[in-house]
């Protein structure tokens, strides 16, 4: 069993080789040191606006479920901060949150497949097929709120294209997008998930942990949330609301 | 029921006022949006240096139960990146992150009976005796590793005064270790969890959520380890020894 | 590290001494069980019956917050059926469910300090002080629906006395209520998380883990409610119209 | 939004249709309530033996992953016992307990199919194909340590078949092992999980809430085991020799 990321003793922290005292403390930031502690590098003055966009695009995206669950959880449980918090990150699964895992998914195994000889036509083709046989949206196309366009998807793409970070995952996807449309005979935007997929995907960032720069985001927005239920409740009201119309006529 | 975090519709979202496409994406980094969302406006540079250095300090200790315990959720749901991450953040109780919570409020309360009247002596008399009564460390005091300073406090709160934010809390702080190493006799290096506790008092965060500073670097450091435990795997190997050793001579 | 539980090998399983095979499957019924998992030994028919009601009593009480928080969280992530019900847990502190424990620790510790000498009279009116001068309700009494009496407890208490449990935690119990309502000079109702802490406390259960009948209570409910979602949703709807009604007369 | 499991009102709860105080407590015990809950009807003597043998059987399986994660939270929350069952909680995905959804439905999509026409032996060799070609294991069959057979598994099986639930659900399945051993050339054993998958299928579970046995069971299970870690702790020892072993040769 071997960890490369921090070594300590008693009188020093090394986190990915840089003392935490003299070489992190006060020289990097959040966003910096997110970096260093998942890619294992200090990020280029690119990567760090890059990377910052995707996180900060997550932060808040009002009372979503998850939201609510956790505000929901903290006034069953005041005394456990954190568990309201982890109550709120279980529902950051397969429809929020949890598709940027899907889009970056299905962009990382493509370029993939197509550096191995597959073209970009077979391997879009492939997909939309197999989603419309499933009939499961693709992950990162559709927004049920944004039916036009998610606002956030032009601009962070705009953002990874000013720092160079508009490869052949983001062509993928639009050539994606491209098929998905036909096949469908719709608008169908890229949403907020799917751009931070395919830009986590130019990042370097393994698919299979791609959902964590949304459960970095939504953290802190939880927190902002609970502080809010602190100052200006809404959970109780919202349960004995809900537990009041949902048992009407059932008391007769 | 009121939310004044965020609005959004069909084509803006807006946090605290300010347009997340037009005015913060690209323009905030993560730093700036998560002081945004929490305290509900921009920071200070200062206040911008002195609130990225806590969560810093906190992404990365290495092994500790709530990584190890996400590593362990992650080996049994590895399709469920997000409980992995909800799992660890469920350990960050009253013994480690959660002391920040506890430090804060001892300190913010202090500063409130001060502002009514009592003395700084009465109240740190107060408290030590309180904990010694029941028997219970005072939070942000004493470390089990580094027995001797851990080495972020100093560097925590050297930043913080050199930005301004070394007040009436942090005096708060040093006056109850002084009371404390006199009445237990011993030295008491104030932890990671004091300064931050303190620090983030100085920044004007209600204790009742302070340990949201932890939570959103621990989910940061969280993500860096399921990604390790992907390429290089240990939960596995944890599991089975522990078993094996667990469960010798009871087969006879 | 040492675990007395459960040894198992290639061929056989054995909890707590028993082969799970021969000697427990068809055997022992769920309840049976977790009391042997529990206590270590298998219950004799009186505790069998009260162990029952306890857990049979908590399994279900309407759309309370950490039923919503489930749905919701089910709503975002219903590839994590494990996750949702989880979720739901995370709400079961100090409020709720919790509470149990409050209880039982107050009648555990009170048992211990009148074998040291204490009288209960002295016992019950410190308790009473103590949780008046930190302006807290005592756990256990009180219940914000059934403010008469909780219909759940008379009938546990009942069933309790019938089967030898109603002892010295039980009559400390109404002592503490009696006090109370002195003190208070308003009528407080045992509520069934006093009745589950006294008749646990009877049981021998440590006050430390009596939460874990609630635990396993509403675990069973979870699972009913998260079924009653996929067939008659109202997460979504839950979501929906809290998160139009709290952002109105925002969008100006 | 409407629910139908439970009504309440100031002096009564139903559950079900049934009074909770007259009807419920002290005449049906865990098991039966459980079935009350989620089935909507008191279970038949049968259904009752067959139900209580599901759980019965996931209650206890050693020092899993799931129960290393729930002590290990628990030594940083001590404060949050529910938060320590809702961690071990979150690891019960797609590798351990989960696997009873994936094998509950293989089966109810397979007997729909085949009520549609499909022939038993075709579908078996779809599905059997269609694993092998992702390269993924069968839910249900094989087991990392009872290769030669699950003990649990024919015991679960022949209560099933004594109480008349040895149906279609159990027959496919046996048509997929013996597929799978063909096509594998190897032993596979029907594992614990999927018995328990066959045999919730014969008494009409949805498989999308079949995890929800496991859940229920486990909860017991995380309950005494969290017992056992706070008068004999493993926890910590866990984790400084793990920090200890996997830092070595790191210092340098």
């Amino acid at each position: 069993m071997k960890s490369e990321i921090c070594t300590s003793d008693a009188d020093t922290i090394r986190v990915r080789g840089l003392d935490l005292t003299t070489e992190i403390l006060g020289k990097l930031d959040i966003g910096q040191m997110a970096f260093l502690e998942i890619w294992g590098r200090v990020p280029t003055p690119q990567e760090d606006i890059v990377f910052n966009s995707l996180v900060v695009a997550l932060v808040e995206h009002g009372l979503v479920p998850s939201v609510l669950a956790a505000r929901l959880t903290f006034l069953g449980a005041p005394d456990s901060f954190q568990a309201a918090v982890a109550s709120g990150l279980c529902g950051l699964g397969s429809v929020f949150v949890g598709s940027i895992e899907g889009s970056a998914k299905i962009l990382q195994e493509g370029i993939q497949r197509i550096d191995q000889g597959l073209s970009i036509d077979a391997y879009v083709t492939e997909i939309v097929g197999s989603f419309k046989a499933d009939k499961r949206a693709i992950p990162g196309l559709g927004h049920p709120i944004h039916k036009e366009a998610d606002p956030r998807t032009k601009k962070l793409l705009a953002i990874a294209a000013e720092n160079g970070f508009s490869g052949r995952h983001v062509e993928l996807l639009h050539a994606l997008v491209r098929e998905a449309e036909r096949v469908n005979a719709r608008h169908l935007p890229i949403n907020v998930s799917g751009a931070i997929g395919a830009i986590a995907s130019e990042l370097g960032l393994d698919w299979r942990v791609s959902r964590g720069i949304g459960l970095i985001a939504r953290t802190i927005g939880l927190v902002a949330h609970l502080l809010e239920e602190l100052r200006n409740p809404m959970a109780r009201e919202l349960w004995l609301r809900t537990e009041k119309e949902a048992q009407a006529g059932d008391h007769s």
